[in-house]
C-alpha cells in the first residue's frame, strides 16, 4: 500500500493510476472533500503538521510519498529512522523544501544557476543589488508555490521591505537574479531506489503570474542538443540529491540557449500532466512505479505534438454545464477535473490535446481551456 | 452522481474514467472488497435483488448504470416508473438479458443470426435437430456469461438432458446452430440519449472455453467493407433497441466473410478493454459520457495495431511479485489489474500493447500476460 500526504489534485491523478496497477492508495487528507479523498476509499483526515498523525498514518503503508512539499523535514526524518521507507526521502525532499540549501547543492555540483546570495541582512541586499544589479528576485526560502513567498524588488527599499517583513514572520530568504529568459523549459525524470532512472522529453511551460497555463510537448524549436542536456542536467540532480519518484526541474532558458535551474518539485508536476494521455507511460503511474521500486515504463509520447492547458477558476461557478460544448466542439480534447470548488485563479483542472500540427492542438487546448473556466462562450 | 449497480471490474475501471471526468460514481456492491468497492468511496453494500436496496441506492444518483445484465428486469422498469435515468433501460436492457428476445428482435430486424429456436420440449429439440443437424447449441435464455448456461449436444439424449436439468431450474432454453466460424468479432458503439452514435474499429476476439482471451485491433484482415458491415450491425442494434451507453455485438465471422450476429452485451466490453490505452476515448470514460448524455468522445485509435490480452488467474497465488520480471522485460506493456483474489480461470486482469507489426504486439501482450498468471516464469 502506498500512502500519499496530502489530498490534492496530484494525489487525485495518483489513485487513478494506482486503479490501473492494483495498487491500494492511502491518503492524509486535512479535509474530506479534498480532490483525492472524494476517489480514494479509506482516507484519513489529519494534518501533516501532528506528528502523531502523521506517524499512524504511515504504519500502515509499505511507501510513503507526497502530493505536496509540507510536511516538515525532521518528521520525515524520524519516520525513517522508525523504519518507514519515505519516497522520495527527506535527505531529498529538502532540497525541494529550502530553496537557500537547493542553490548551495546545485552550485557545489557545477550545475547552472542564476546568482543567487542567501540574504540575512540589508547590507547582504544592497551587495546583491550591486552585484546583479535592480530589479532582482527575492524568494523565501522555504514554503511558496504557484507564484506565492515571490517578490521582484526594483530597489533597495523595496528590498528591505520585504526583509522586514520576512524577519517578522521568521522566514528566511534568498536573492536570486531575474533571469531575462526567452521562455520557462521543465525536464523531468523518474527514478527509483534500484537508481534506474527514465527522462521525459522537455516540455515548455508558459507561466502567468507565478502560474503554469500552458505546456508544449515537445518544447517547440529546442535544439536535440539542448534537450540532453536539459535531461542530463535533471539525470544529475536525481542521481546526486537521491531523488526517489518524479522529479520536475523548471529551468529557464536564455537567449543564448543555454538554461539555468530555477525550481525543484520530488513529485507529479503540473509540468508532466500532458503525460497522462500523450505518453506511454504517465508520471502518475510513473512515480508509483518509481516509490514501489518497480521498474519504469517507457516515457515516449504517443503524438508528435501534445498541448496541455492548465484551467483556472474564473466567474463561472460550476464546470460541468461547459462540458457539452466543450465536447461537442472538439471530441479529442481529454478533460481532466479535480474535484475542486470553483474560485478565482485557483487550478481546477487540465485539458490535453494530442496532434501532429503544433499550433492547431495549441488552439484547440486553449480553446477548451478558455470555455471550461467561462472565459469564453462559444 | 452516477450509480453502477454491481462492484466489479467494470465498475472498478468506470470510476478510473470518472475520476478524470470530475464525475462522482457511486457504486452499489455485493462485497466490501469487491474490485470496484476497493477504489470508490462510499461504496453501497447489497444486493441487486433486494428492490428496496437497488431503490434507496438510485435515489440519489442522477443517472443509473451497471456492471452486469443481472438486476431483474421489473425492478428496472419500476425504477424508471420513479423517474430514475436508468441507462440502459430496461426496454433495452432485456434483449441482453433474454437471448431469446434477442433473437426474435434482431430476426425480425432482418439482421443477421445463426438458425436458432426457442426450445419448450424434446419435440422442439428434434426438430431443431432435424433441421440443422447435431451437434448443436443450448443456451439458458436468461443468466449466464463467460461460457456458463452453454452447452454443446451432440444427439438428442444429450439435448434431452440439458432440457430436463434446465426445466427443474426453471430456464428456458434457446437452441442455436453451431456455426463453423473462423474467427470471432466484436463491434463496440456507444450511444447517448440525444442518438448521437459512434462506432469503435471492428476487433477480433479470441475465445477459449467460451471465456475471452485475446484481442487484436483491428481484426486483422478485415476488409474495410466487412468492417464498416460490421459496425453498421452494431449501430442500427443500437439505434433500433434504444441502447444508451456502450454496446458490444460479439459476431462469427464464417468462411465466406459473412458475420451472424452471436451475443450482445449493453455495458463496457472485455473485447474493448483494448481501448484503455489504446484508443483517443477508452470505453469506460465513452460509456460515462454516454449515459450522461454528454457528447461522444474520438474513438479512433492512437497506434497501428493495438493487442489486449487478458490475465487469467493460474497457480501463482500472487500477482504482484511478477511485476517486476513484467515491467522489466517490457517497458511499454500497460498493465491493468482488478484487485481480485486469484482463483483458477477467474479474470484478474488485462494487459495492453500498443504498435505497429501485429506479430510483436501480439508476443509481448501474450508473454506479459503469461507471466503474470504464472504460467511461464522466464
Amino acid at each position: 500500500m502506498v500512502g500519499v500526504v496530502g489530498g490534492g489534485q496530484l494525489a487525485r491523478m495518483m489513485q487513478q493510476a494506482a486503479i490501473g496497477l492494483g495498487v491500494e492508495l492511502r491518503v492524509l487528507a486535512q479535509r474530506p472533500d479534498d480532490p483525492a479523498a472524494r476517489v480514494t476509499p479509506g482516507t484519513v483526515i489529519g494534518d501533516h503538521h501532528d506528528f502523531e498523525a502523521l506517524k499512524a498514518f504511515a504504519a500502515g503503508c509499505d511507501v510513503l510519498t507526497f502530493d505536496h512539499e509540507h510536511v516538515p523535514t525532521d518528521f520525515l526524518h524520524e519516520l525513517e529512522a522508525a523504519g518507514v521507507a519515505v519516497r522520495p526521502g527527506p535527505d531529498a525532499l529538502v532540497y525541494a523544501q529550502d530553496k537557500g540549501l537547493m542553490r548551495q547543492r546545485l552550485s557545489a555540483l557545477g550545475l547552472p544557476c542564476p546568482q543567487w546570495a542567501l540574504i540575512s541582512s540589508a547590507d547582504d541586499l544592497a551587495d546583491f543589488g550591486a552585484t546583479v544589479g535592480f530589479p532582482f528576485v527575492l524568494k523565501a526560502t522555504r514554503g511558496g508555490y504557484d507564484g506565492r513567498g515571490v517578490w521582484v524588488v526594483d530597489d533597495l527599499d523595496a528590498a528591505k521591505a520585504v526583509l522586514d517583513g520576512a524577519a517578522e514572520r521568521g522566514v528566511a530568504l534568498l536573492a536570486e537574479a531575474k533571469v531575462p529568459f526567452v521562455r520557462e523549459l521543465s525536464a523531468q525524470v523518474a527514478r527509483s531506489p534500484h537508481g534506474q532512472a527514465a527522462a521525459y522529453p522537455v516540455v515548455e511551460s508558459l507561466q502567468i503570474d507565478g502560474i503554469c497555463r500552458e505546456v508544449y510537448v515537445p518544447a517547440p524549436g529546442l535544439s536535440e542538443v539542448a534537450a540532453v542536456e536539459a535531461q542530463r542536467i535533471a539525470l544529475t540532480i536525481a542521481k546526486e540529491l537521491g531523488v526517489t519518484g518524479m522529479l520536475a526541474v523548471e529551468m529557464f532558458e536564455t537567449a543564448d540557449g543555454s538554461v539555468l535551474i530555477n525550481e525543484l518539485a520530488m513529485r507529479p508536476h503540473n509540468s508532466g500532466h500532458w503525460s497522462m494521455d500523450g505518453a506511454v507511460t504517465g508520471q502518475f503511474e510513473q512515480h508509483l512505479r518509481a516509490v514501489l521500486d518497480l521498474p519504469l515504463g517507457q516515457v515516449k509520447p504517443v503524438a508528435p505534438v501534445v498541448v496541455m492547458a492548465n484551467v483556472l477558476g474564473l466567474d463561472l461557478p460550476e464546470v460541468y454545464p461547459a462540458y457539452k460544448h466543450v465536447m461537442a466542439h472538439d471530441p479529442g480534447v481529454k478533460v481532466h477535473m479535480y474535484g475542486k470548488d470553483v474560485k478565482p485563479g485557483r487550478k481546477i483542472g487540465h485539458v490535453n490535446v494530442l496532434g501532429t500540427v503544433f499550433d492547431d492542438v495549441a488552439d484547440r487546448a486553449r480553446h477548451a481551456a478558455a470555455y471550461l473556466r467561462g472565459e469564453i462562450d462559444e
